[in-house]
């Protein structure tokens, strides 16, 4: 039976994109329901996925607000060399303000979620929740398990999904700043997917020190048609002003205009690793809220 | 006189760049000395340059390990129009474990600080602190002010700047991952830099949606030899897939081969802005302990 890791606990938007994600193996017929594995850790999830112990395991990539997940991005780069991304699942993320009764947001003394969903919730935080301070924890679960707890006019921001786990009641609804919010999650496997029409590949380069060299590159890509999607830079820990570019783009690795680019990109490379190439679907908004 | 405004509270990295900064402005023989203001968020500090409260402020832009700071570019691009870049100034980031008295590393059940640090210090804590809880902070200095309060095995990581100002011991110095770690603050001011030699410049781009626009883009600065120091993509908080560029290259915008390049790339994007043309300065490690 296949196994498919996520970053636990239960109830968060990981939880949300590992259930779309098994719909759509569903849909496809596979006959056997595999088995969901809840893990504590990101590192954790790629350490299992390169040992064999679980044949997929599902990371957020990218954020429409807070932009890429740069542990997860470093984890691929430095750490984990073998894993390789099959597929891409956008996740609507609409944030609720939870609390064990209705108290009004101006009472509220300690708002509580991931760094990220506060960093999503800023403005609304700011603007209603004045008297609040903000504390910052694992995961918009765990928030939601603190605020069940807590005596005190306490409220947690997270996924609907947890209220009815953590028995709380919702104070606001779609506290996002921006209602488009969305999440890329990425399924890793040791292999990548076959051709299929919209396909995405996913690079990652050492690029030449020198004016012009990533120019060049994007050349290549440009000359073919070939539509980036993302351009990232990180650093690669070393001296400041030394980047690795993330490269997303339409196309398959397979594909004979992507081939051609990739080897025309050699020249002006220190290195480069396919992440690999994958299909990219998207959830509809209301299945948040189911 | 001259008011410089800066991250508080007293004792983190901000401080340490404040100083070195004042130092550099002494040296050029300003004969009164600026008045350091302690502000609380960097959104305060935006803003009281912006509204004439200050004339400076110091804000962190980019740490050699974990890359740019985001909240400081989504400040910039979507709230702050009016600020410009006046100066860089490239800092070290040496950091230590601090605490009451002289656990050994085992021992310590709760490390104490701010996000970004204790990144910057992921793999150290995973190898020594194995018992340890990680809880982030607002600041580095807050870690050491919780740390001195607290009756039980915990420690803060900070600059050594913070021990003596809440008489803590160093328990291991240099506890940073990467010995290169080293973080580039900008000199937030109305006005950028006049023409000088080594001065760099920091544009914000929106760029056309379509194939090859920023390979369009990079060419024009590529065709004058002008070197490109950082390029950073960031969501324009609407629809997944829709960045701001930020680009940092070589040269004054006054200089006559960029006011070339930046005019032809009008073709190519839909808004520019000029963050501001502005001298770079790098503190020697030493400093740091100083």
């Amino acid at each position: 039976m296949k196994r498919i890791g996520y970053l636990g606990p239960p109830g968060t938007f990981s939880e949300l994109a590992a259930r779309f994600y098994l719909e759509r193996l569903k849909k496809n017929g596979i006959c056997e329901e595999p088995a969901i594995v809840c893990l504590s850790s990101f590192a954790d999830i790629l350490s299992a996925v390169e040992t064999g112990e679980i044949e997929e395991g599902l990371l957020p990539f990218e954020n429409s607000t807070e932009g890429s997940i740069n542990i997860i991005l470093d984890l691929l780069a430095q750490q984990f060399k073998k894993a390789k991304i099959k597929e891409e699942a956008v996740i609507p993320v609409v944030h609720q303000l939870l609390a064990r009764k209705s108290y009004g947001p101006g009472e509220i003394e300690v708002v509580v979620s991931h760094p990220q969903a506060l960093a999503q919730c800023r403005g609304f935080i700011e603007q209603y929740l004045y008297r609040a301070q903000k504390k910052e924890v694992v995961s918009t679960a765990e928030a939601a398990r603190l605020v069940s707890l807590h005596q005190g006019p306490w409220a947690a921001i997270g996924a609907s999904l947890v209220a009815e786990t953590y028995n709380l009641v919702v104070l606001a609804e779609n506290v996002n700043d921006y209602p488009e919010n969305a999440t890329r999650f990425i399924v890793i496997s040791l292999k990548d997917s076959e051709p299929a029409p919209g396909c995405k590949t996913s690079l990652i380069l050492s690029v030449n020190d020198r004016p012009g060299a990533l120019c060049d590159i994007l050349k290549e890509f440009a000359q073919r048609y070939i539509n980036l999607t993302h351009i990232e830079s990180r650093p690669t820990k070393g001296r400041l002003g030394d980047y690795l570019f993330f490269i997303d783009f339409e196309g398959h690795r397979e594909d004979v205009h992507v081939r051609d680019a990739l080897s025309h990109i050699k020249d002006y490379i220190v290195s480069m690793r396919i992440l690999g190439s994958y299909p990219a679907h998207a959830a509809a908004k209301k299945r948040e809220n189911s």
